[in-house]
């Protein structure tokens, strides 16, 4: 086995070439490396003929947060199986690992160049109709095959220990659940909205919801999460979609994937404004991620839903009622981290380009209080929205009433 | 490190006299197995001066459940690992371990011999005040220490991975919330009952509840529980009780370990009229068992909700909405758990004295079905019961308005 080293491009190349049947005997090779460099390495390797792999490995180190933060490098391994392992169950929807190697935390992948990222094309303002529908593909069915619907008590718990992912759920706990509710150091917030920022550090009830949030988070192993499923982990194209960068993979609360992804196109929503020129784009653009979210969740319920009468193999959990209560829930709790994703992203460390992207300060801050507010409403009322229609009716009746500043 | 071998009574002493410091050069020691040897061999070593300890040893095979059932012999490192953790916040309350070897699968630990079994002093009608209190302190102050109220999320995970326990926890998934509910072959059903134990076969909506609470055994990691604090694993006298057994140790939700000792406190509670025989014998026995729960359920709030105010380590959940809100809904599961004990002790697989030795056969059944009448009232009711005087007051009226058949 060979020892870790940091890939040069020249080392990446031949690990590619190594480990795939792709390139074949004569093939002339080169390798660029386009990653951030902050955590990880990503090189793209291609031959003569325009042939490509992808190569991600982990940096034993950890910029990533804007200062030093220990973050092992099994997290490569993390993603690398959680990948495969998804890609069991939806490989469509999955992009595909040729190889890992665990000493190097190098993973060779197929490379989406065909596709754009997500959110790269949502601020375009690129409409797929596939979208929702593949996504929802995805989610139903990684989420149930890794779930106690499936698994006998002995699999799933080797499934929760293979899978645990403290130092990357770390930053997640942080992050997304702690930070934007205090004044934390590593909060990024515009000076035009500190006044609402501040509001959530002493918005006690907002805070006991987050709690709940969060100690689902901690403690609901439901199923094998992608972890991170904001629209910079997605890729899509014409035909298609696919899922990347799994490395938060874990088990955890199965709501908190459907409701950071729900929260990502919210948040495409209340940035609109600010994204598009006119009136009109902005109003195609609202009504397109409603019906896209409005089809993910009946997509992603009906298939969840399917799945839970035709193969679940716990006969306890064979129940019909237990199984439609499991999936209402699923919903409540996918409503509040998507609220929890809309606040973080505004008010965080790690913001978006929906939102940072907007070059208009005052326009930006109205959207970004439009996010916080709508995040704070999800969050509060979740419990009461029983449905798909009153979540949508609740978030357009939201961002309508807020007053311009 | 000794292979692993069944320890003879002359090894026992070998080990116990190794592994302490409590026998002295000259001591002559004896050794005596009374174990049930179906799961543990279990010696009293005692010198000519009366001084004892016990060695209990995991055998590799286990005929526990009346038929070949795989066992893992790690289950002594699970017990020996808990008691320690357990005794490290309730040193008064846990058993005391001398010493763990892990190839033997062998613990020596402290004698009871001056303590009772609790379950056969609740048969014979003793009566302590100090029992709901001090295990009220055992369950306030070994759940809340290993929880996410005080663990930061990588020791949690940690803690979870150290303490998974398959083959065990796969024991109650199955004879805790499965077989009861189904006509399995592991149950054993008193003739004069059938009738009532058929119909928790059909019961849909009793069975949707029991699904809800097997899920969260199988997914709701808060803290360390006991896993089996029936009281069967209580030792008690006049000054105090010592926790046992906690081989079936591993991260679940707390109302779990609460709720099976109310369960098997009411157990006792429906058997009374067929233990006791005179109706101011059963009253009183009633009366000192309804006053403990009270006291038990009390002063384990009051404890973890001090606990939650002063040493809650994550910020996030500081929050006193949450905490109380945490402790209600353990309140609810625990009350959901306690009916799963009455019902599974009546018509699964294991049964208890309390039960079993009422000679008198119509009287058992009486006692059997208030045992079940009451386990479902409380499973399905769960939520409604919002206080222990609420509890308490549905116990009363439950199995007073069952007709006497």
């Amino acid at each position: 086995m060979t020892a870790y080293q940091i890939f040069t491009s020249e080392q990446a190349m031949r690990f590619a070439d190594e480990h795939s049947e792709l390139f074949g005997e004569h093939s002339k090779l080169s390798a660029t490396e386009f990653g951030d460099g902050n955590l990880n390495l990503v090189f793209r390797v291609v031959n003569d003929k325009g042939t490509s792999l992808i190569v991600k490995q982990a940096l034993p180190y950890a910029r990533c947060v804007g200062e030093s933060w220990p973050l092992s490098t099994d997290r490569a391994r993390i993603e690398a199986e959680v990948l495969k392992l998804h890609a069991r169950f939806c490989p469509e929807h999955t992009v595909e690992v040729l190889h890992f190697d665990r000493a190097l935390s190098a993973i060779l992948m197929e490379d989406l160049k065909q596709y754009d990222i997500l959110r790269t094309a949502l601020i375009k303002g690129k409409q797929f109709a596939h979208l929702a529908p593949q996504l929802a593909n995805y989610l139903a069915n990684t989420l149930f095959y890794t779930s106690d619907f499936v698994l006998t008590g002995p699999a799933k718990k080797a499934a929760v220990a293979q899978f645990t992912n403290p130092d990357l759920c770390l930053i997640t706990e942080d992050l997304f659940f702690t930070d934007p509710y205090c004044n934390h150091e590593r909060n990024t917030i515009h000076s035009l909205i500190l006044p609402s920022a501040r509001a959530l550090w002493y918005d006690t009830d907002l805070q006991a919801e987050v709690a709940m949030l969060k100690a689902d988070f901690l403690s609901k192993p439901q199923a094998l999460l992608h972890g991170d499923l904001h629209s910079g982990s997605i890729f899509i194209n014409n035909e298609n979609c696919k899922v990347i960068d799994a490395e938060f993979g874990f088990y955890g609360p199965i709501g908190f994937d459907v409701g950071v992804l729900i929260g990502n196109l919210l948040i495409n929503y209340v940035a609109s404004p600010g994204v598009f020129k006119t009136p009109e784009e902005q109003s195609q653009q609202q009504h397109y991620l409603l019906t896209q979210i409005h089809t993910l969740w009946q997509h992603f319920a009906d298939t969840f839903s399917q799945l839970q009468q035709t193969a679940t193999q716990d006969p306890t959990l064979q129940n019909s009622r237990y199984q439609q209560r499991f999936l209402q829930q699923v919903f409540t709790d996918a409503i509040g981290y998507a609220g929890c994703e809309l606040i973080r992203r505004t008010v965080g460390l790690a913001h978006v380009a929906d939102l940072e992207r907007i070059s208009d300060a005052k326009q930006r801050a109205v959207c970004e209080i439009h996010a916080l507010t709508l995040g704070r409403v999800l969050i509060l009322e979740r419990a009461q929205l029983d449905s798909i229609t009153a979540l949508l009716d609740k978030v357009q009746r939201t961002v309508a009433a807020i007053a311009a500043p």
